[in-house]
């Protein structure tokens, strides 16, 4: 795939296919969304889709990177449980919006078959949000709230992922509760 | 969907379909597996196999739980640290499989559209997973080596996301060394 080309788009139809694309996402589930419905909706022929994007989930992924997903800001207050535990019940807050979850699940579904998606989804979406949240634990680390030996991109794992275990495998519900345990059993140990 | 009837099977119709599934599978991504790939491969018509099966998902659930996907016992030799070191890593070589892992990614995909299969996966393939680890964390914490006031289960998340959040996001690779970092960070804690 070549890169898309912004001298030859149209920003005008540009924008009708990425608001195509989330209205759809809205209306049914990703897997049900076409190049073709996405089109049809944009009032665009379906070959100028092609031209730009190679997938749904392409155009999908420069939607919601173009509208920015919230802030990006990570609280810093001095206390990192409260920091955490207020970013953190943010991620709950998305996972639990209908219209969030569905292009969120959508897009890791179809990174699963799509390198080229599953880098996209990496570098534009997950990498800024770890990156913030390294930066405020590291201050955490230098103001001796949080152990120095331990590298805080594993933290970052360590407290988010059973977020994400609970939205892909749908085995409990996404709760703020959640958040309250994973805060205590990761800060303070599961040790004896 | 009306649950499949066994007495109206052909059970050599049936193995020809799931083994027909299941090598399609390690042939290509599951996103490019189609219900005509499958009839043509194991030599049925279509309507066959959509008389017993809603997906293409639902034949590869019913395919991995057929075969079983390895054994199902929990490690005890007293050691609870060198138990879980011992099961993770079963879990990271499974990941490592890329037969295993197109399979999960597949079926871990089709479950973000389709909450019948992510009930499946619940029932058939996670839970019985995560019953035996509750099973052994609740004897290391009548033996004293885990924190009582936890709930296992939420151990059992804690300790297991991080190697899923990695499968499925795709942000580094799932390694060995990933199983020592999340002990150390989560039976010893991050607090310094």
């Amino acid at each position: 795939m070549t890169p898309p080309n912004p001298d030859r788009r149209s920003e005008r139809a540009r924008r009708a296919i990425l608001d195509a694309a989330l209205e759809l996402c809205q209306e049914q589930p990703f897997a049900g969304v076409t190049m073709e419905g996405i089109a049809k909706r944009a009032g665009v022929g379906k070959q100028t889709i092609y031209r730009w994007w190679p997938s749904k989930a392409a155009i999908l992924l420069e939607a919601i990177t173009d509208r920015g997903t919230g802030t990006l800001d990570f609280p810093d207050t001095g206390d990192i449980v409260a920091d955490l535990r207020s970013q953190m019940s943010e991620v709950v807050r998305a996972f639990n919006d209908p219209m969030f979850a569905a292009y969120n699940r959508g897009l890791i579904a179809a990174a699963q078959s799509d390198p080229e998606i599953a880098a996209g989804i990496v570098k534009t979406i997950i990498e800024p949000r770890v990156d913030l949240c390294i930066e405020r634990l590291e201050k955490a680390q230098q103001a001796g709230a949080v152990r120095r030996d331990l590298d805080p991109r594993d933290i970052v794992e360590l407290l988010y992922a059973p977020l994400y275990y609970r939205l892909l495998l749908h085995t409990r519900p996404v709760t703020p509760d959640q958040v309250d345990t994973i805060l205590k059993l990761s800060f303070t140990g599961i040790e004896a």
